[in-house]
């Protein structure tokens, strides 16, 4: 053709960069895969679904109203259940901070939630700083819309709230604070560091971005979809729980990692300037998620079998966790670093500074060639001009393998990092 | 706020406008909707799925897969299935015209399909070429994308291709033909109208649209949503069967219509030149549409039990429309006229030009005391400066009333329009 046909936005759009690691994968099944993010196959509840399946679809005129049209914003009766599995011990306030079942909206697993919230804020040039590392199909998102992206450092703590009063301040000089949109957390074992963001920073977050709001039309995009994988302990109270007004924070959970990533059903809360353009938007993309996944999870929740499969696959991933954790002290060379997550699905390795961990260095070749895949850091950090990223990083996955698996890919990986440091 | 924070692209973004349709309808659930484009309740298949989960559950590994995450193009299996029926009779070329299953993706619903592509090519000012009328939540995204929208008058034979030529004529002499993009026509029983582009027309849309391809980078979108309820002998060739090289015609279809809409699973067979760029947005979207859902029609083709649904499927709307037009005949005045549809959902009804059919408007009014909800036609039609559209029409929908329902709600309508004519 003798034009490109083709948007500005589709000119920005990239292939994701993980798409070769699938390849690498489907090409040589034999490799282990500490890449992935999909979840444990075996715990995935099979028979629960059909109990469910069953006891929506006998009953006949139930399982017809399951098979129609849904609404756009979502199963009112999954809404409310959302809503109340938030609400109350370390989650929103009773009085739910303004919150009804009407600022919940379901979508097609809350990656969508995050492109739609993404959209309905950001123009080419506005401005959304996100962790460094950080989840990187969502930096799939930002480059996409145009967004000039601020990388700030996360720590054990999760983001370094020091470091993003810096990226303010500079912002401020720039004369860019007026167009800073959003901040982007994955505020429960993030996706890739696997840490969480400390109360304290979730409470100084809130403060920070509400001090800034006469400068700037900021809000939190707060990523929630590891919360209910916490394997010590009760999850703290999200970033969302310090919104007492609900207009900062849009929260962002998913069902796919505590239940069935094949149901891809995920939800938000949003604070009332955001509910109406994402109905809107999502009006025009799907006009509503489809209705019997809804249907299948609403029944799930209600008659236990969703918290008793959620408390097995805790147990399942946790015990994988730990002896994930126990391969890494014993095949580990001095020089590899990592903090124990108490949660989610990866661990991030920080390797001594002159490593290369990027798909076209030395390791990563090691690493297929002894059988193992990790995704490479690099692809955690979103490129900034004149900025230099770690290149020194690995998230591992210890989700989809099986536990010897786990262990064997830990020590072919320590294999293939003695000798890149040898 | 002290700012507006949307983005551009959520300012242009409205409400649908039959939201306050289904807003009144739930007000008062005695009214007889003739409005709702919904498909019959009675007519999903609960038991047919729940045969087709019991199959995918009870086989534990087939059942975990189904519950996994898949990809984003969808599941290998049932994007044959798709381009397999839509293969050799009355449907693409034998040697399918250089399409495999890897150019097939599955969608959350068709409407996400016409989303995405639409998304991927039209930049605010771009020109898309319509039906007068046409479907009017795709006119949402037109709206919400910034397009140039430009109506094409549509008679019993679909889309006029000489009004076409002459709306071709005029980018020409605007100098904006190299920024017309799509030309979208649902060539099946048409939302609204009910009525389908003639196979002569087809034919010729091809050709012309070839032809400009030197002063313009189209591409047409085929909405192909209606093409199995064809209630008169087989359906005719879509129009992607004259895209002999792939290169110009973007297919969507569903199973929303044909099978369950709360799978909310449709499909795009897409050009060479736009397959990556869709899966790239798809990528950031969703990765991918619910798998569980895909398993599960895919299993509903190759069992069988998919087209013995679709052949009931067609018996029972093949009902309602010979009982709806019969019910015409009997209750409308004189100066109504409509051209009876070969299959579809919708019936159009053309009134005497003096009368406003809009939501303001007398007829209105008086349908609703009478107890009946129609869509004015005015919502069919994209509003364009300085061009007069049609303000005295309407479109019912037979497919989600019940048999005496729909007499009962044209007896109220015909009562509604004789009073206003009177």
């Amino acid at each position: 053709m003798k034009f490109n046909p083709l948007s500005e936005k589709a000119r920005r759009t990239e292939p994701p960069p993980i798409s070769w690691l699938m390849s690498a994968r489907l090409a040589n099944p034999d490799l282990i895969s500490l890449a992935a993010g999909f979840v444990d196959q075996d715990s995935l509840p099979t028979v629960d679904a059909f109990a469910l399946c069953r006891t929506i679809l006998e009953d006949i005129p139930r399982g017809q109203a399951a098979l129609q049209y849904g609404t756009t914003i979502g199963l009112p009766t999954l809404r409310e259940s959302i809503l109340d599995r938030l609400t109350g011990e370390a989650g929103l306030a009773p009085d739910r901070q303004g919150l009804t079942p009407g600022h919940v909206v379901v979508t097609t697993g809350s990656q969508s939630l995050l492109y739609l919230v993404t959209g309905v804020l950001v123009d080419p040039g506005d401005v959304v700083i996100i962790g460094d590392p950080s989840y990187f199909v969502y930096m799939g998102i930002l480059a996409s819309v145009g967004a000039d992206v601020r990388g700030v450092p996360v720590d054990e703590n999760g983001m370094r709230i020091d470091a993003l009063e810096g990226v303010i301040d500079q912002l401020r000089e720039e004369g860019k604070l007026d167009r800073l949109k959003l901040i982007y957390v994955v505020s429960y074992f993030q996706n890739p560091s696997g840490l969480s963001l400390s109360l304290e920073r979730r409470q100084a977050l809130v403060r920070l971005a509400r001090e800034v709001r006469d400068e700037s039309p900021v809000f939190v995009l707060e990523d929630g979809a590891y919360r209910e994988l916490n394997y010590s302990g009760p999850a703290i109270s999200p970033i969302k729980a310090f919104d007492r007004d609900n207009d900062l924070v849009a929260y962002a959970g998913t069902f796919c990692k505590s239940f069935s990533a094949g149901l891809k059903t995920g939800y938000g809360l949003l604070p009332d300037l955001l509910l109406e353009p994402v109905l809107n938007e999502k009006g025009n993309l799907d006009f509503g998620s489809p209705n019997f996944n809804q249907c299948i999870l609403d029944e799930a929740i209600r008659s236990g079998l969703y918290d008793r499969h959620v408390e097995k696959v805790r147990q399942s991933y946790q015990s994988k966790l730990g002896l994930a954790c126990d391969a890494l002290d014993e095949h580990m060379p001095d020089g590899v670093q990592w903090v124990e997550p108490q949660g989610g699905l990866y661990i991030w390795l920080m390797l001594p500074p002159a490593v290369n961990t990027g798909a076209k260095g030395e390791l990563f070749r090691r690493a297929t060639d002894h059988g193992v895949l990790y995704v490479p850091g690099e692809y955690c950090f979103y490129p900034e001009p004149d900025r230099e990223k770690p290149k020194n990083c690995i998230r591992l996955s210890y989700g989809s393998e099986s536990p010897d698996n786990v262990r064997e890919g830990i020590r072919r990986l320590g294999q293939a990092i003695t000798e890149t440091l040898s």
